[in-house]
């Protein structure tokens, strides 16, 4: 039974009025910026959208994100229209103990990737779309997105991307009300304009009068009848602010309430029913996903000395995990040769996503694919997640069950120079609450990394390096995280070395070099980063005469370093180690020389205590 | 007189050429990339650019950015063709002592913006453009883009936001060779389809045979004749590794340098001289670029005690170094009456760009603008600078004289919620070397901290926050770069406070809450946190039993707090208060509290000692 228009029309209605009431209770949010899309969101609910409202986890929901975060009063009043959440509920929007946020982050069970950070919503959709597609689960992703937002690129890595793996399981409303925050769009109300930029991206792009509910109705099923393969555009002609006349297509209010005084005259416009209120969800019932309890054991088989690339060791540790789990998906950005994510292309060739030199919209939809279960590893050269910052940031926003392999760390790549080197991708993760951060220095490590990456509940990153180095560790060590390791142990240690991945073998030179003059050094291998081993730290640094030198390849902001000041705070005398000016290109060894963080660094440092 | 093209035909092959023999020297490099690209780069530098090989500063050169950085041997091999370097020196590429680097930077004085994190040059080209328009030169700017880093979404937004403002003095010249580091591209030979996206976003574009000298000969003139005022996509079907039959469209090649013994069988297929060897320079003279060689003085008229929000000071302050020194440019992302940008686009229409919801192509576009002399002042929402970290850690290996100022810091922007909140911006800028980082707590030192940004050579970081605070300072205090302020200092001080921006005047509440108890404390406000003022802050912990509160709103990683560690070392104890969790909705006092960083935290922080 489909939902007749003029019951889409008065849920419409109700959708202006729920938007414009809590926004008034609350003082503040982006009511007009809700009303050029009030119609529009009703014709998604309550006609096109399969989804069952008491069971936010049934797999074969319809998905709907909402790009354009801010109108979130919208996203709560149809959520309220459809039982999900009672009009009280909404009522309590923007306030300190209320999980009705001002933007929608997944404290709300139904939203599943935070938004507010505009242009991001439609790599999430397709996140979402691969999943229905690995899946094999027949449901489609809504993103409504507003007109403003698309000057953002990562809406276009998204379309390409669509177009691109024929995801015609995805929509993008675009909400096109001419009126940005400050001031008027590029392209104002010039829909086919929109319609043509998506056509040249591959999609299947029609263009309607938002306010039509009969062109909007038509829209969508004249998609299901002709778009084929192809990812599917409406561009929505509307008005900020549509159907209160203080609002409608005025500069000004952009994220502006309206006043309580104001409030009644406004609602007086929106007081006439427009149809009955009525709404039958229609479910979609009998699929299910892949779930994976754990544990999730893997086999590790090195040889200590063995020379080994941590780089190479991911890509086998994700076939392993790939094997066990079945959720785990891996993306990469048109470097899986140099990440050895291609390892997991071969062995698993429907769960791998090639996401081309697209990085922001790689990370969205990893976080897509997270929400609808997934396990993805997103790999890159460490360097390009700086690309991807705002969405690694949102990821965290949403508490997102993504990983992260960043290759190519530090100077020690050598010769392509400053502009393929991860100086600063410590620093991001740091920032993140609740992440994890791994920097194995040998291939058990990495691989041990990589199966603990996969069972923690949220983001975790992996620092991957590019030159062979040996395995240091036996195939049963245990790498916890919040742990370290002690490689060098006396009675004598003067001082405490801390490296980790390529400085970690740096210290252990200095160790031996050191030795031979009789000066004995504990050396620890912070192979996690964050949460970073305290209380180990402090135990060695209290036996080592409250010394320690840290040395990290990579920026001395932000990194290792400044995690172990964190730790030991005045118990310990710390050195820092790190590169502190723009490198070069040169050989590798010639670098980790120039830049300050090798054995021969190390072994100054720690005499000069 | 215009170079033949014969003769254009013999510099492409003397650019294979080299190419090939400084990668294979090197070692390592990327010369397919290169052999794909060798004749477009002829007619380019040599027919269509005009420009002085004497004079990298002639304001009038026209402007080569190339996008496809990986690409560099090629660039070095074009300014060896016109006598920009030698021989000799491009076959110095990748050598640790060489400022002829495995990807551009601009060591080498003819490259304004470091490439190599691909989709960036077309941004730092638009910069260029803009500076052409702004200055009254007729300088056109060419782009050279690979095909694969076309679906970098900042292209995107460059190619929009370069037909929004008809930057018809703007060439994008893009090499589609149809494979990418990893695998053939999405859209592969498809060179309609490029053009067709292009032309979607305003671009007069063009196909052309990549390696067909009379086709892109004519298709320049064409661009002449009928190009108008749109920016100009040409778009040319290649081959990498054209010219080397064992490289010619074979995957597999991407980035990887011919060997030695391969070396003498591939330059045989490109032993025929293919035309005159002549290239006669048309350089452009007798234009000029505004100079300013300070010193930039304004005069700040504030009362202490009156509310102002740090963010509204800014936008007066920047008006006051736009008046001083004409090389001051403004860059906002739709935020400027938020970030109060607005001001100086109503004082300076001209010298104000709006760069709309794009922050990634506004960061480009400044190197740009950089690059060509100004002095660009970027800004957005601290949250929203994130979207451009990539950017930004290029401007920082370019290093590039762009000032960027950061909105709506910390979780004391309220309601909005934390996809609004700045929390990373600090430790972000931290990584960036020779950066400035500067967090006024006034309107005073706000306005001082624009005019110090302004003569600064380098990167400059300025935070800036919602709410209004009370002016703390007189009009003369100095702000100098590495200092701090000392606001509340006694003989009896049992701890030190140290606070930036909001966190400042929280810091001042918990001063006056514990004299009421008997308990002095000292309170700096650390308005430069990079550099940070290590010396008054340690000597302010030894007058203070070396016991140190520091408190931010950022996280507590990577931002002030890690800078004052960094400092102090083990000299003293520090309590570290910063957001550490996900903040969410609520008012900002109550934020404020619930995440840790108010006058009560400080207050209690103090007393923990």
């Amino acid at each position: 039974m489909t939902t007749s228009i003029d019951a889409l029309k008065e849920k419409g209605r109700r959708l202006r009025i729920l938007s414009l009431k809590a926004t008034t209770e609350a003082g503040s949010g982006h009511p007009s910026s809700c009303l050029s899309a009030a119609d529009l969101t009703s014709v998604i609910f309550f006609r096109e959208m399969q989804f069952d409202p008491k069971d936010p986890h049934n797999p074969a929901n319809d998905r709907f994100v909402l790009s354009k975060g801010h109108a979130a009063p919208l996203l709560w009043a149809a959520y309220a229209e459809c039982g999900i959440l009672t009009e009280k509920d909404v009522m309590t929007l923007r306030r300190l103990d209320s999980n009705i946020e001002g933007h929608p982050t997944p404290r709300m069970p139904w939203v599943d990737v935070a938004t507010g950070s505009l242009g991001q919503g439609l790599s999430a959709g397709l996140g979402n779309a691969f999943a229905a597609h690995v899946d094999g689960i027949p449901f489609n992703t809504y993103v409504l997105l507003g007109d403003g937002e698309c000057a953002e690129g990562s809406v276009w890595e998204a379309a390409e991307i669509a177009s691109y793996y024929k995801a015609s399981n995805l929509f993008a409303i675009v909400d096109v009300n001419g009126l940005g925050q400050s001031q008027r769009t590029m392209d104002q109300f010039n829909v086919e304009r929109f319609a043509d930029k998506f056509r040249a991206f591959g999609w299947y792009a029609l263009t309607v009068d938002g306010h039509n509910y009969t062109d909007i109705v038509n829209a969508f099923d004249t998609f299901r009848r002709d778009g084929g393969t192809q990812p599917r555009a409406l561009i929505a002609k509307t008005f900020k602010g549509k159907g209160v006349s203080m609002l409608e297509n005025k500069d000004g209010w952009h994220g502006k309430a309206v006043p309580k005084q104001d409030l009644p005259k406004a609602l007086a416009e929106l007081e006439t029913p427009l149809g009955p209120n009525e709404f039958v969800p229609k479910p979609r019932t009998g699929y299910s996903i892949p779930h994976f309890d754990g544990p999730l054991n893997i086999t590790i088989s090195r040889k200590p000395g063995d020379m080994a690339a941590t780089r190479e060791a991911y890509g086998d540790a994700l076939v392993k995990v790939g094997e066990k789990d079945p959720r785990v998906v891996a993306l990469d950005g048109d470097t899986k040769n140099s990440t050895f994510s291609e390892k997991f292309l071969k062995a698993y060739p429907q769960r791998f996503f090639e996401m081309f030199i697209a990085e922001q919209n790689m990370v969205g939809a990893a976080t897509g694919l997270a929400a609808r279960g997934k396990v993805p590893f997103v790999s890159t050269f460490a360097a390009f997640l700086t690309r991807a910052f705002d969405q690694i940031r949102m990821a965290g926003v949403s508490q997102s069950n993504v990983k992260f392999c960043g290759s190519h760390v530090g100077v020690s790549i050598g010769e392509d120079g400053p502009s393929q080197m991860g100086l600063e991708d410590m620093a991001m993760f740091r920032t993140i609450p609740n992440a994890v951060i791994f920097y194995p220095s040998d291939a058990v490590s990495m691989e041990y990394a990589v199966k603990e990456a996969a069972q923690y509940k949220g983001i975790c990153y992996i620092r991957s390096s590019r030159p062979k180095t040996a395995v240091l560790y036996s195939n049963d060590e245990q790498f916890p995280i919040g742990g370290s390791k002690v490689l060098r142990k006396s009675q004598n240690d003067r001082v405490t070395v801390i490296g980790a991945g390529i400085t970690l073998h740096e210290a252990l030179k200095a160790a031996s070099q050191l030795e031979k003059e009789g000066i004995a050094i504990r050396v620890i291998d912070a192979y996690c980063v964050k949460p970073i081993d305290a209380k180990g730290i402090l135990a060695a640094a209290k036996e080592t005469n409250g010394r320690i030198v840290v040395v990290e390849d990579h920026s001395e902001e932000g990194g290792l370093g400044d995690a172990v000041l964190e730790a030991v705070g005045n118990q310990a005398k710390v050195v820092e180690l790190g590169v502190h000016e723009i490198p070069r290109s040169g050989p590798p060894e010639a670098l980790i020389e120039k830049y300050g963080i090798s054995s021969n660094h190390i072994v100054a440092a720690v005499k000069s205590f």
